[in-house]
């Protein structure tokens, strides 16, 4: 009985070139790929909600597949993760480096990628920098930034707009820019006091979620560079709206690096 | 004019294969070496205070070398950790794995492992079992410990023993397996409460500091394993005493990985 498949998984993207099958280097999908044909004895073809680029992390990506088999499907995340913890080093990969949250069957025509509604991505920022043990897991940022600026430009996003300033080259051509943003929330660890206090400084996380229809290619890391940007005063404050108005990906700030930003849910 | 530099560094175990140089293989001497290299225009030997084994990290590792150069020796670490940073993967080396807090003059016959005095390993247990972003950096125990039952066992290790028990095959041999513990010292995140407490549960971390004046093959890793099967009641709570008593490895616990192990300190 031919059975449609969705998973839920977390993954350190450090341990991958990324989410994308590429033959002989060690992805993340040519890794969940690899123990299904274990399991089911036959080639699988996962479709993810999406793409996510070396380093990038993931604690909930989805994806979904086709498979045959008496099987149960609530058995699956089990069997999936005691072969995932195996062989040490095996094959180029590490162990315990991507683990499944959950499995449950969907309707015949219920497709990963699709079907996606909207998707969170996070990214955690280190003020005064981190240690050596976190360098893979976010983005280190030494000098204070202004968060209340950097709020104020996020408001900016909000909305349908046209978002090809907020996109790198190298991605998969897509036929429209325009993109829905849903929400941006800041959260601070340790959490952040006063409405006077404009300036977030040494070793605390300032986290950023943002909440949309579809996101181009490095839109989020671009999104977050400029915010950054603009919290150091490198660049204006209203850089985020001269970006949306202009299409001009030179009017933002930097793209920031893959260690930080987490794919968190996707929603169907 | 040749000097003699006292390196203190701190790096990232799950990087490399370990301390010791190996030919083809990624390792913290390895590395330091070729950048010193770099520096001073010659070949570079650096005399650690110890290996540490694949997988585990260190706070305070120290080494020395000798050098001929104007270079004054305050500058190094600020020119040794450009170094390290560039390259993002070049010759199999990530970059920021390693970190050089600080270098310092020493009298010409001062050695790196020979004058070593003490040593402080700690090693991070995490109770009710760690996220995958953690999986390299302490060691996930599943089950609740009775963490009063080895502290209270730790106490045996202190005072000087022969720790032949506490040893694994396939170190360099030692002349002598006589030991001296200084302190084990147990500390909770978040902060254990009240004296009737045994049990140390969910979410929470361990942390064993060990300071002696020397340890054997594994034997910080073979202590914290015989701590933990105390802990949760596998072995006898007297298992310490008669390891020490017997000599034999077969009456201790199992060896903890390396994940969890960080050398802390080393004292001169």
């Amino acid at each position: 009985m031919r059975k449609n498949i969705l998973l839920k998984i977390c993954y350190d993207g450090s341990a991958f070139h990324g989410w994308q099958r590429q033959e002989g280097l060690p992805t993340v999908q040519g890794r969940l790929e690899s123990i299904l044909e274990l399991i089911y004895g036959t080639k699988i073809e996962l479709e993810g909600s999406g793409r996510t680029d070396a380093g990038v992390h993931a604690l909930g990506q989805t994806a979904t597949f086709y498979a045959e088999s008496n099987l149960p499907v609530e058995r699956l995340p089990k069997v999936m993760n005691d072969l995932l913890s195996e062989g040490k080093y095996g094959g180029g990969y590490k162990s315990g480096a991507i683990k499944v949250i959950c499995a449950q069957e969907v309707p015949e025509d219920f497709h990963g990628r699709f079907n996606c509604r909207k998707k969170t991505y996070e990214y955690r920022l280190k003020l005064g920098g981190g240690s050596i043990f976190s360098r893979n897991y976010e983005y280190s940022v030494y000098e204070p930034l202004n968060v209340k600026l950097m709020e104020e430009a996020a408001c900016n996003l909000i909305g349908t707009h046209d978002f090809r300033a907020f996109q790198s080259s190298g991605g998969t051509p897509k036929k429209s820019t325009v993109r829905t943003i849903y929400n941006v929330e800041f959260a601070y660890e340790p959490e952040r006091h006063g409405d006077g206090e404009n300036e977030y400084t040494n070793g605390g996380d300032v986290i950023i979620r943002i909440t949309g229809s579809g996101f181009l290619y490095n839109m989020v890391r671009i999104i977050v560079g400029t915010l950054v940007d603009i919290g150091h005063g490198k660049i204006p404050a209203d850089a985020v709206e001269r970006m949306l108005k202009s299409g001009m990906r030179s009017m933002g700030g930097h793209t920031a690096p893959p260690e930080g930003l987490y794919l968190k849910e996707v929603f169907y």
